[in-house]
């Protein structure tokens, strides 16, 4: 009889042997055949830390896309991206508007803040309680971050912001992480720090009281930041406009009004085309934390018809969590990924979080301009003025 | 001098000289080394359709969870799940949850609407016009249901809704879409169906006005769906919860009651654990659109401690986006996850969503209890009443 | 010894005695005097039903407004308006507003969607329970409809909209309520519902599971209306504007999107100047329930340039409840005023819509303007070029 | 031939006899009679700043309710509160839970955050000009603050956020304001500051963004406070719950689940049963500012069941703006009503914040108290088991 536990060897599990014996073990079980997923060149001896039970890979396909050229503070010169999805047309979109961006000079970006958080809530049997105990964290910040960066040689905490309710007081503890995400350093960091707390105070609480929303989008992050909040902006010639996109600049602003109070109607997590596509396709094939996608996408597309006829597009993205150290890294083919964008490792952090933003621009230029001469040419059509 | 242009071949651009060709012009480019990206099984000639520019894979980890004891309607038996992903912990903790289920009786699953849409906006000079053509379109309902359906054997335009705004009228047209995720086949009906209206009616449009949020989650989404409304349900036995989980379900009902407060006032997209992790990991290793977790990442855990102690738990996704069919769900290791689970092509949507959610499930279960037992341990431990 | 029980006549409370002698008890408790509360001409005969426990009025300011004018399909022509205040500049602001609108031809006003709801929720113990009565709920929509509407002779159940989450169906119950504003009849025309489904099926509920948000501002309302959804639009001379608010459209559109996405930042219910002064301001002259202000005054402000260089303006209600007939209406000012108006009582209500709609463009004209204008003028200041 | 011009006195209009003739001049392009409006003992020459265009008063008949025992830390002792209203079984409700709250030894209030803004939004062509003009704000803090302050006595700018978005930074400039609400004096002393700064930064600037959402309930106003942030709190006695609510707490606290998942769901402003109708009614009385209504009227029930079985319930307010100095807070009913709180004028500020909190909760404790036991009723009807 088929045992029905998983195979294990307590011992050494990260082996190809032990991948093979899984793999073996959940084709038995559904009565199908894996040989594509048993296909890999990562070696399973790197991969604690990484993933348990290991028992094969999905090969993403990766397309590529660029020159994308950026004049960041850190990301500087032209990049060639590599993009892991299955969704048809991805690549070819970004890369259109990689290529109106360079027409038009390049992009520009800019990190405006930084704060990766855990976001414990202490519980108190009144509001006053809570209050009072707000204001002794305020008073001991000073110890409390001494306590928060033992635990840490990278992570620093920048403050402490309070959300009291009801009987409760709400918080998220605020810090700079260096060149990774992060999200592991600041949970060490605060439960440091609220042992610290417990030493001194005897009150009950939750590492999270939900308002760090890791994982998940949300109006305080959007607000206030989670992780990196990153502004690409371009200038595109209103020539590069009509000739690549099919549009006027004037109609590009008119459809931006439009899709922007539509989506402001909808209560979307981004006003713009979308930042999803490029950002997990980037996540994907660098090693980063996919499911953050749910926080980076919102953010918002600023544009205007400068009086030259050009046209000024931004997009901002508040909450844009990526780093180039630990995660996923270091693995195979991440790792050499991230090396094409010259951002693997110390340093590389805020040149890729500069070319996420990048990335993401170019997908709304490309794919606005798409929905709009969508329109602009059925409607030429229909009156005979068909573009050559 | 090197050229500038990423190297294709418009004749046969989808073979493995050509992915070399990139890759070599990528290394060059940056400078650096690509050996574990070209390692790869998946056929280049079945990427068309999937991406462009193919220059190779991103190894993605599969780790092995499971069983999960489903009892849906699509869904039914035991499943053993691949999950892709790079985040240390994130199998463990799923399988953690996927136990506690097990020995509990298992989940139960239930796909409440489903509904995939484009949203047009369609442009007036005044919001009398607009609300004029909103009667007609109602009343020539059929037609355009008939115009829509004749892009597609499969979907289905179920109804259109309306939503006037200024001199505009933004719609969002829902359909049923079978197997497949079904966004390009919505796409193409609604322009079919557009292209009807136009034939009729002389209106602007544009083919969406951002109310369908495609890859951005939105509150009109959530409330309204966009691909399967699921929900998943346990009923944890007491001993079960208080064994694995080092918490009792008054515990775990008092630390709801303060994480949904928290979510509530942080406006946050899930309120409960979350549930990115265990959809972006599945969503990897399938061929999903990965970029969906943007929407499909919302939703609700409800609970409630039930007169017997055992403790009911259920999460409700709104607007989960998946699909057994098309997109990325017919490639090498992607075919064969899905096989895994029993969900490869025609008739495994239904089967695949109540996975999803039943996964989204075990990961609240067992990320809940994690953040709980912290507590409860800590202040155990303080008092000096360790548990064994 | 002083009783500490407010005086009542359990017999004849609604009198000049009986108020004399609560306002008596309250000075005598707080040791002030109470003149002004006293002096009023509303005879408390007419009370019962509109206040308990009466010791007097508060005598609001009215200042009057005008003339405006309006265009609508049930307001035409020329309207003074009274304006319940104690704000500065408030009647002066609209007032200018509605000169604006009448030299460019006055307002157009439309009703696009009517809907006044009660939201019972419906226990059960699992998903499928729940999604199937609500199946059970579609196919008795006729007798559940006879049911609610025995308890009343206006109202009428167009809908009732179907939220599962969990183990529970959430629901609206949408009805028209004629020149009512309705919430009390639809509250009882809903239980009415709810006792005939009960008496169908063993069924746990509550008469509201929050999601009708009564007197609360909320997505869903603005998404799907409570009330009546009303647009009003008015296009404005371009030299009206430079005139009168001493901007150009172009300067005022540029405005109007910055606005735009900074109150789709700040998560607003208003994106525009805003519409809580107006219809505070009438709600209050006309007996209004003025709690209602918290739903009604959601609202998008759209607008563009004309190629002709006329500035159109559009703002949107989703959510404004408002009646003519019961409430507060028939009060001694409360019912002069509406007479004002021409909308006293039977017919009124559509009317009456119309106007607070038209009002509240008025508002946004000016007090945009004036913010504007605000820069306008120092930035010319500065350099020089002061308007005459 | 009737004029179509409001009559004003442009040297006397504050005046009966220019009231008279306003009120004659709409009465005859009405066609109609006003009696009652005309009738008052407010002094006309006491409302300039108050209203323009004064022509009568609104009578908004006022009810008492009573005791309120409070224990706040500026409100102490027992209140009678008058509430200007006309919706039927308002002020019985409240009274309701006031009794309920006294039985239980009353109300504790907290007042945890002052916060009133103007929020300008300086404009920029580039979002690195943005940042660092942040820079230099944050920088010149101080020389900022004494310029925003040398317009005012009283207010006092505390900090200044920041929130940048494409090439513009959104700001938030929170002051305390005293006894005010402020409104006005923010706008003044951010004026002021802003002044200063141009003097020296050539920099353009809307003095209001949007992120202030002025009379607009918002997320960031929910968040971060605009006004006070006010808790009340009461733990109710079991027997008093049970007796008087006719429910148990522990049913009242599933049902408190059910309505936060409900208001989750539908993006309510408020999650419990409504704050809007005690303070509208307390606003009209007191010369607040009603319109405030719509930001005021946000908050969060939170409720427990303690282990003694009692009941633990609160609100917090996030965005209370009221005021006891200024605006219409000096008339002559609304000072006598604010005497009767024993709130007029200075000092008055805080304790009638508490108040309102403390009004608020008793509603949410009728209200919730008559939705359950509307359940609680019916089904024990249903069973036989009627309570006496």
């Amino acid at each position: 009889m088929m045992s029905d536990r998983i195979p294990r060897d307590p011992e050494n599990d990260y082996t190809r042997e032990q991948a093979d014996a899984r793999r073996k073990f959940a084709a038995d079980k559904a009565g199908v055949t894996l040989n594509h997923v048993g296909h890999y060149s990562v070696d399973p001896a790197t991969l604690p830390g990484n993933v348990e039970n290991f028992m094969g890979v999905a090969q993403v396909p990766i397309g590529l896309a660029g020159p994308l050229l950026l004049h960041g503070e850190h990301a500087k010169g032209e990049y060639f991206v590599p993009m892991a999805t299955t969704e048809g047309t991805l690549v070819a979109s970004y890369n259109r508007g990689m290529k109106v961006i360079a027409e038009s000079g390049g992009v520009k970006t800019t990190i405006v803040k930084t704060a990766m958080q855990r976001a414990p809530v202490f519980l108190f049997d009144s509001a006053r309680q809570a209050r009072d105990f707000g204001q002794w964290l305020t008073e001991r910040f000073d110890d409390i971050k001494a306590a928060a960066e033992s635990s840490t040689s990278v992570g620093k905490l920048v403050d402490i912001q309070q959300f009291p309710m009801g009987p409760h007081l709400y918080t998220r503890f605020n810090y700079t992480t260096g060149d990774a995400a992060g999200q592991n350093m600041v949970g060490k960091a605060t439960a440091a720090a609220c042992e610290w707390i417990r030493s001194r105070r005897n009150v009950r609480l939750y590492l999270t009281g939900a308002m760090d929303t890791d994982k998940k989008h949300s109006m305080v992050n959007a607000l206030l930041t989670r992780g990196r909040k990153v502004i690409a902006e371009a200038v595109l010639a209103r020539e590069a406009v009509i000739e690549r996109l099919g549009v006027t600049p004037e109609e590009l602003f008119q459809g931006r009004f439009v899709h922007l109070a539509g989506g402001y109607m909808a209560g979307s997590a981004y006003v713009g085309a979308h930042a999803a596509n490029g950002l997990t396709a980037l996540f994907i094939a660098t090693g980063q934390d996919v499911a953050n996608v749910s926080e980076s996408h919102a953010g918002i597309a600023f544009t205007k018809v400068l009086d030259n006829g050009d046209y000024y597009w931004s997009i901002t993205l508040p909450a844009l969590i990526v780093g180039t150290y630990g995660g996923g890294t270091g693995l195979a083919t991440q790792r050499e990924c991230l090396e094409m964008l010259r951002c693997y490792g110390s340093g590389g952090a805020e040149r890729f979080a500069e070319i996420c933003a990048a990335v993401v621009l170019a997908g709304d230029i490309s794919l606005s301009g798409a929905v709009l001469a969508g329109d602009w040419v059925s409607s030429h059509e229909k009156y005979g003025r068909n573009r050559p």
